[in-house]
């Protein structure tokens, strides 16, 4: 089941409809979505990634196939894929190039073998990317029509939509958020899987806050992190979020210095862009806006993007919590899908 | 006459064609260019700044009639003005907001006058947006449909084009690529006309590199700069140039610093936009590629990217110097006018 999205009946339906699918390092998200981001089934499949891309391939088209009998929609209403994947990859080739997080699939030609697989033309983008086209579709920007969306997870991914156009760059690298500079300094930090210093995702990331906790402890920091830490239990950013909601003040130490890279990450993202709309999305929201926790990492981010920007950008730029959830990058597959097909079919009529 | 184009005569004119206006502090450039980007009249006025907007307005129409009269172009030939001004700006009004060049300026209505003393429509536009698009339609980016322009001068200006869509920003605050934070430290320095820490301007403009020449040789630095401080001449970035010609090392520590923020910035921008091609302008350029200077300034932003970025971006990206110099503004101003021009006219048919 999608996390936010309720399943709606083909008696509801806009047609003509489109498949979003979200490839993980763990799990597969595929939704059909309908003419106006409504999703008419679900399904989440596990990759087993080291099995290589072709299974994976093959049990997608499977449950496509599954799908689409389940809920009743005739093929000929279904004109698209939308693929959405995590990088590094080759968007006008079709292929995977390095993704940290899909090691047996490297080089592989996703984007083609889907399409053989499910019969479809298939738009191939980057996850977060989609992700952004979702909650530009039908999320929190469904009003606007520019946004940035930053995903904090395991690392921090980005989308950016200026003018309903979104940003995928010459070398399939456009709108890498967490790869903005936050540290110039020749000793910045690392990301966790290597790359340049200094980046955002090396300091606003769970992994990243994962591991500051780690060296902080190390050092002595006083918090009750130590006790998980000394009985051998892994310091993840999930428990220093539980920490700090426990009055842990180096636990709220460690997510407060988080939200100030976030909004230094966010002041210059938004001098760049100036989209009035900053959203942020993935599992790393400690609470949201229904924990005491969550609030306080959202307003020491935009306190910190205050201090930095200039009062009419500031008057004019909202910075708030996503609100499609886990289910943003199938839906905007799936919205990217139909923008490309309505481009495709102005074309030729 | 333009700085860098020739003027063309009007038998070897392609029409229709459309005013190009780059207002500054100082002067103002007027242009007729033709449909592809030739320069069909030139001429540069003062702006006479603390007399206020109007009669800059008058001067503007006055020249722009005698520049027709003069290359014996028809009105009707002339389709759309394109006005590029300094920000701070509201461009879906048409106004000035406080632009801190044009300090007796403030709140004009400059779209709408200038388009009333010309009698044609007018397409209002940031200055470096401006340029960036000159160099897009006809210079160093006519090849491309992606690219990042830094306009290096008292300040740092920036213009961001997006698979040929220029990003102006919901706040009129887009491109301004000055802005990106590149010291995030609390005590990071301030822009010499103040606005938010640690941002580009404050490290790699012409102001700001001189501002760091003061305060270095206050300090003690050696350098043959001390003896023009005290004799009491103004330390510049063109007299740092000179002496860096000279080799002064000092000198020349001031301009790789320079250099190394630019390369910083350089790198955000490009993990955000991934646009293939940056361009560097305006007249803080060492001398540019004719200069040992300015090849050694160009090959330290080049290696600060190289340290930050990806293989695979840093494959795919170009850093340059720009071609148009100082008439990309007004070429850029008439190019975005005949982008709208044709826009409306595809609109209308």
């Amino acid at each position: 089941m999608p996390t936010s999205q309720e399943i709606i009946p083909l008696s509801r339906a806009c047609l003509p409809c489109f498949w979003g699918v979200d490839v993980g390092g763990t799990n597969i998200k595929i939704g059909l979505v309908d003419d106006v981001g409504q999703t008419l089934a679900f399904e989440e499949i596990e990759t087993h990634e080291p099995d290589g891309p072709q299974q994976a391939v093959d049990r997608i088209a499977l449950t496509c196939r599954q799908l689409a009998e389940r809920c009743g929609v005739a093929a000929e209403q279904i004109k698209r894929l939308g693929l959405g994947t995590p990088g590094t990859m080759d968007i006008p080739r079709g292929l995977f190039v390095e993704p940290p997080n899909l090691p047996h699939w490297f080089h592989f030609p996703i984007r083609d073998r889907v399409s053989q697989a499910c019969g479809l033309p298939v738009s191939f983008i980057n996850d977060a990317n989609a992700a952004s086209f979702g909650e530009f579709w039908v999320g929190k920007g469904a009003k606007v029509d520019s946004l940035i969306l930053l995903t904090l997870g395991t690392g921090v991914g980005g989308g950016i939509i200026v003018d309903g156009h979104l940003i995928n760059g010459v070398n399939s690298f456009g709108s890498e958020c967490g790869h903005v500079i936050v540290d110039s300094h020749p000793d910045a930090r690392l990301c966790v899987w290597g790359g340049g210093r200094g980046q955002l995702e090396a300091y606003a990331s769970a992994s990243a806050v994962a591991q500051r906790a780690q060296e902080g402890l190390r050092a002595g920091a006083v918090s009750s992190l130590t006790r998980l830490a000394m009985a051998g239990k892994a310091v993840t950013a999930k428990r220093i979020y539980e920490a700090a909601e426990g009055g842990d003040q180096y636990a709220l130490s460690l997510i407060d210095e988080a939200a100030y890279y976030l909004g230094i990450g966010i002041t210059t993202l938004v001098h760049t862009i100036d989209p009035g709309l900053v959203v942020l999305g993935g599992a790393m929201n400690f609470g949201g806006t229904q924990s005491p926790v969550g609030r306080r990492f959202l307003d020491k981010i935009r306190q910190t993007f205050a201090e930095r920007t200039f009062p009419n950008v500031l008057a004019g730029t909202t910075i708030d919590f996503a609100t499609l959830g886990g289910d943003a990058g199938y839906i905007g597959a799936a919205g990217f899908a139909r923008k490309q097909f309505m481009l495709e079919t102005s074309r030729t009529t």
